[in-house]
C-alpha cells in the first residue's frame, strides 16, 4: 500500500483508496471472500433490507435475553428464511437436550410404568419400572404418573413438569440472578431428564425424535456430545456404554434409510470435568476401546461441565496423553474458554486444548482475549463452535452484539454455529442460534456469504472422512441451490 | 517454534514449551513486557491477592452497573491504591463534566444573581443576571434561587438540582431502559449545566476546581474536549471562543504555578456532529486560527455527540481536509466507533479517523471488530482512549469483562484509560475508570506492569511536545517510585 494519506499528501483522502480499504476489511470476515451468484446477491440484498427493518424496531432481539426475544425472533422473516436454509451440520449439541421438552412430557411421561418422585428442592425424578420402585434418598415415595394424573389437573402437572426440564421462563433476570444460580438449575434439568431418557426404549425413541427435529430444521448431520450413561430396562437390568453407542448407530442408520438426504450422526463421548484423574483415565481407556469397536459412529472424546468450577485440562494431562503414548488415535473436541474470567487455571484450557491437538474448540468464548491461542487455532484450522444462546442464557454476555465471536467473525476465524442444549434453552435445531449469530454477532456486516460459509464450515470442520465430506458438500450444495432459487426474488 | 506437539510426538506436551507459550502470550498484553523491580513485583503480588479476594465476593463490581457498584468499588482496597497511584494524564474528558455536580449545586447555585426556570419536561435552566431576565420559550418565568430557597426546603431542592445534573441513580435499569433514553437524559444534563458553567466567572472557577479534583486524584495533566461556547457576564454581554481559550490558558498557568508538580491542560476544540458541512467548515477554519493564536493551550479538533444519530466523518470530508490543503497543522482527536452497530456509515468512522490522520481515537469501542482499522491504528501508534464507565452507562456493554478493550489489551494495542464525563457518571478523576479497566477489562491477567504502561501511555500518546513529554515522564517516574515505596509491603 502506498499510503498517500500517511501524512504526505494534502486534501481529501482518495475515495478509491478508502473504498479499497473498506473492501479489504470486508473480505477478511467470515464469508467475505465467498463469491455469490446473481441470484444469491439478490437474496443477500433482501436479507440486508430485512435487517434494516429489524434494527429500526424499538426492540432489537439480539440485545435482549433470548427468553424474552424468542417470540419476536419467531415472527421475524429473517428467522423464517434461516429455518428454510440448509444449515449443514450441528457440531456442538448435547445428546440429552436434542428434543423439545414438550415431547418428553406429552409423549414419554404418558407411557406406562412411568413413576415420579418429588425432591425437597421442588424438583422431580422419573423412573420406568415394572414394579413399585424402592424409595430413593432425598425424594418422596415413587408415584405412578398414571395414578397421579387421574387425581389432579393434568395440564397444571404437565406444565410444571415442563418447567422442571427447561431453563425457559418469562422473567430470566429474576429467576437466574447469577451464573451460579443458572448453572445449578441447568445441571438440575439434566438430572430430571435422565430417568426418562436413560430408559432403554425411550433412549432410542428420543434420539430418533432428535434427529427428526434437526432434520426438520434443515440440518443434515450431527455430532453429539454424549455421556453414554447406563440405560435401563423395566426390570431394572442395565446396559453398558457399548449398548448406547450401538443404539445410536442403529437409530442413525434407520433414520438415514428413511431420509436419504440426511447423513446421520456421530458421537463425542463426554465425561464430566468434575471427575478425578484416575476416573478420567478409565474413561479415556474406554473411549479408545469404543473408538476401535465403533469407528463409524464414534467421533472422539470431550470433558464437559462448568469450566469455572471443574478441573482444568492440564490436571488431566496424563490421562489425555494415553492415546498418543499408545499410538492410538482418539480425536478430542474440547470445551474450552467457556468463561469470562481471565487467566484462572481454566483459562489455559484454550492453550491446553490446542496442545492436546483438539479437533475443534467448544465455545472458545475467551479465545479473542488469547492472541497466541487464537493464532494457533487459526493456523491449525481448529474451528470454534459458537453457541450464542447458550452463552447468553448461562450469563457470559447479555447483548449478543458484544459476543466475542464478533471479533473472530470479523477476522474470518474458522467458526461454526451450534445450539449446545437447545431443548434446555427453548430453542429448536440451529435456526435460533443462526438468527443470533447472523443478526446479532454478525450485525450489518454479515450477509448471505457469511451464512454460506458458516454452513460449509460445518461440513469442512466436521469429523467426517474426506469422502463423506465430499458427499455432504454435494448434497448440501443441491439443497442450497434449491433454497436460493425458491427464496430469491 | 519446533512444534513437537503438532502431532509428531507422543505423550504429555512438554511443560516447558507450555510455560513458554503462556509467557509469550502474557508478554503480548498491555504491560506484559514491562520489567518490574523487586519492590514493584511485591506490590503486584499484593494486587493479585486483592483481586482474588474481589473475585471471591458474591458481587463482582465490574459485572454490575457502575451506579450499583460504586459503593462497593469505593470500599475496595484496590480502589484506594489506584487513587494514590500516579496515573499520568487524563486524555479524554469533556470540559463540562470535570467537576462533581455537588460543587455546582452547593457552591455555584448559591452565588448571587443565580436564576432558575423549570421546563415542562421536569428539567431546569440556570442563568446569572443582574436584572430579572426575559422568560425563555418552553420554560417558566425565571426565579431568583435565593428567593426560592427562602421559601422551601433547600435540601430537597438541592437534591433535585443534583438529579438534574447527573445520570447517577440507584436504579439505572428502570431509569434508562434504552440507549435512546440514556442519551436523551445525558445530553439534557449538559443543557442544565450550561447556564452555570458558561457564566464567565464561574467558567474560570469551574475549570480551576476541575484541575483541583483531577490533581487530587493523582492525575498530572489533562486534555479536554471543549466546545468553547460563548460565555456571558451578568449584564448579558458575551465573550467569544478566543476568550474561553485564553481563560483556560490563564487558569491552567495559575494552577501550575501553585502546584509545580502539575503540568496543566490542553484543549481539543470540539463541535457537535449534528452540524451540517458548512457549519463544520466554519468551525475548522476557526480551529486553525485558534491553533495559530494559542499554540500552548490548543491541542486540536474533534467532533462530538452520539455517533449513531450524528453525521459520519466522511460527510465532513471537505471541511476536514481544509488544514492539509492549506498546509496547516490541525491535529485531530476523533471520537470514533462508540457504537455497537456494525457497518452502518458510522462504523467507517474508525477508518476515516485514521485516513484523516487522527492523533488518537476516542472510545474505539468497535475497533476490535475492524481488523484492518485495528492494524492501522497499531502500526501508526494511534492510541485508543478507553472509557469503561461511559460505555457501560451509555449502554454499549453491561458486564465490563466483555468490554472489547479486553481484546485490545490482550494484544498490547496502544491504549489509554479515561473517564469521558466523570461528573455525569458519578465518577471522580480517573480512579473509578482505572478500577474498571484493571479489575474488569484486564481481569486476572492485568498486573502492576499493566497499570504502569497505562500511565506511561497517557504521557506517550498525549499531544505534548517531546520536551514536555520528557519532563512529564521524569516527574511521573518520581511520583511512581514514591508510590511504590510507600505501598509495597
Ligand atoms: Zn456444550
Ligand atoms: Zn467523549
Amino acid at each position: 500500500l502506498l499510503l498517500c494519506w500517511a501524512g504526505g499528501c494534502a486534501g481529501i483522502p482518495d475515495p478509491r483508496l478508502r473504498d479499497l480499504l473498506i473492501q479489504q476489511e470486508a473480505s477478511r470476515q467470515t464469508g467475505g471472500a465467498v463469491l455469490l451468484t446473481d441470484t444469491e446477491q439478490r437474496l443477500s440484498a433482501q436479507l440486508h433490507e430485512l435487517k434494516l427493518q429489524e434494527i429500526a424496531r424499538p426492540e432489537f432481539p439480539p440485545a435482549m435475553h433470548f427468553f424474552k426475544a424468542r417470540a419476536l425472533i419467531q415472527r421475524s422473516p429473517i428467522f423464517s428464511l434461516l429455518q428454510k436454509m440448509p444449515k449443514g451440520a450441528a457440531l456442538h449439541v448435547h445428546s440429552s437436550s436434542m428434543v423439545g421438552v414438550d415431547w418428553l412430557v406429552k409423549n414419554v411421561t404418558y407411557r406406562p410404568h412411568c413413576y415420579i418422585c418429588f425432591t425437597a428442592a421442588r424438583s422431580v425424578r422419573f423412573l420406568f419400572s415394572a414394579q413399585q420402585p424402592r424409595t430413593q434418598p432425598h425424594c418422596s415415595p415413587w408415584l405412578l404418573l398414571e395414578t397421579l394424573r387421574s387425581k389432579m389437573n393434568t395440564t397444571d402437572l404437565d406444565n410444571s413438569l415442563i418447567q422442571n426440564l427447561t431453563l425457559f421462563t418469562g422473567d430470566p433476570e429474576t429467576a437466574y440472578p447469577s451464573q451460579d444460580s443458572v448453572w445449578s438449575k441447568f445441571e438440575e434439568t439434566f438430572n430430571v431428564a435422565s430417568g426418562l431418557v436413560s430408559h432403554a426404549p425411550v433412549f432410542k425413541d428420543y434420539f430418533y425424535q432428535g434427529l427428526q427435529q434437526f432434520y426438520t430444521d434443515n440440518v443434515m448431520y450431527l455430532e453429539l456430545r454424549a455421556a453414554l450413561s447406563q440405560t435401563y430396562e423395566l426390570d431394572g437390568s442395565t446396559h453398558d456404554r457399548a449398548w448406547s453407542l450401538k443404539a445410536y448407530q442403529d437409530v442413525a442408520r434407520k433414520f438415514v434409510t428413511e431420509q436419504p438426504d440426511f447423513l446421520g450422526a456421530r458421537i463425542i463421548f463426554s465425561v464430566h470435568r468434575g471427575l478425578n484423574s484416575s476416573e478420567v483415565r478409565v474413561a479415556v481407556e474406554e473411549a479408545m476401546r469404543l473408538q476401535k469397536e465403533f469407528p463409524e459412529v464414534m467421533a472422539g472424546f470431550d470433558l464437559v461441565g462448568r469450566e469455572d468450577s471443574g478441573r482444568p485440562l492440564w490436571y488431566f494431562r496424563e490421562a489425555l496423553s494415553l492415546p498418543s503414548e499408545r499410538g492410538v488415535t482418539l480425536p478430542y473436541f474440547f470445551h474450552a474458554g467457556e468463561t469470562d474470567w481471565e487467566d484462572t487455571d481454566v483459562n489455559e484450557n484454550l492453550l491446553d486444548a490446542l496442545l492436546f491437538n483438539t479437533t475443534r474448540i467448544g465455545h472458545g468464548f475467551a479465545l479473542a482475549r488469547h492472541p497466541l491461542a487464537k493464532d494457533l487455532s487459526r493456523k491449525r484450522g481448529v474451528a470454534v463452535e459458537v453457541c450464542p444462546i447458550s452463552n447468553q442464557v448461562l450469563k457470559l454476555v447479555s447483548d449478543l452484539r458484544n459476543h466475542p465471536a464478533a471479533v473472530l467473525m470479523s477476522e474470518g476465524h474458522p467458526l461454526v454455529v451450534s445450539s449446545d442444549d437447545p431443548a434446555t434453552f427453548g430453542a429448536t435445531g440451529l435456526s435460533h442460534d443462526f438468527y443470533e449469530a447472523f443478526v446479532g454477532i454478525g450485525g450489518m456486516n454479515a450477509h448471505l456469504g457469511t451464512l454460506k460459509e458458516l454452513a460449509i464450515n460445518s461440513i469442512r470442520y466436521s469429523s467426517l472422512s474426506p469422502q463423506l465430506k465430499d458427499k455432504a458438500l454435494t448434497l448440501w450444495q443441491r439443497k442450497w441451490d434449491k433454497f436460493i432459487s425458491e427464496n430469491s426474488q
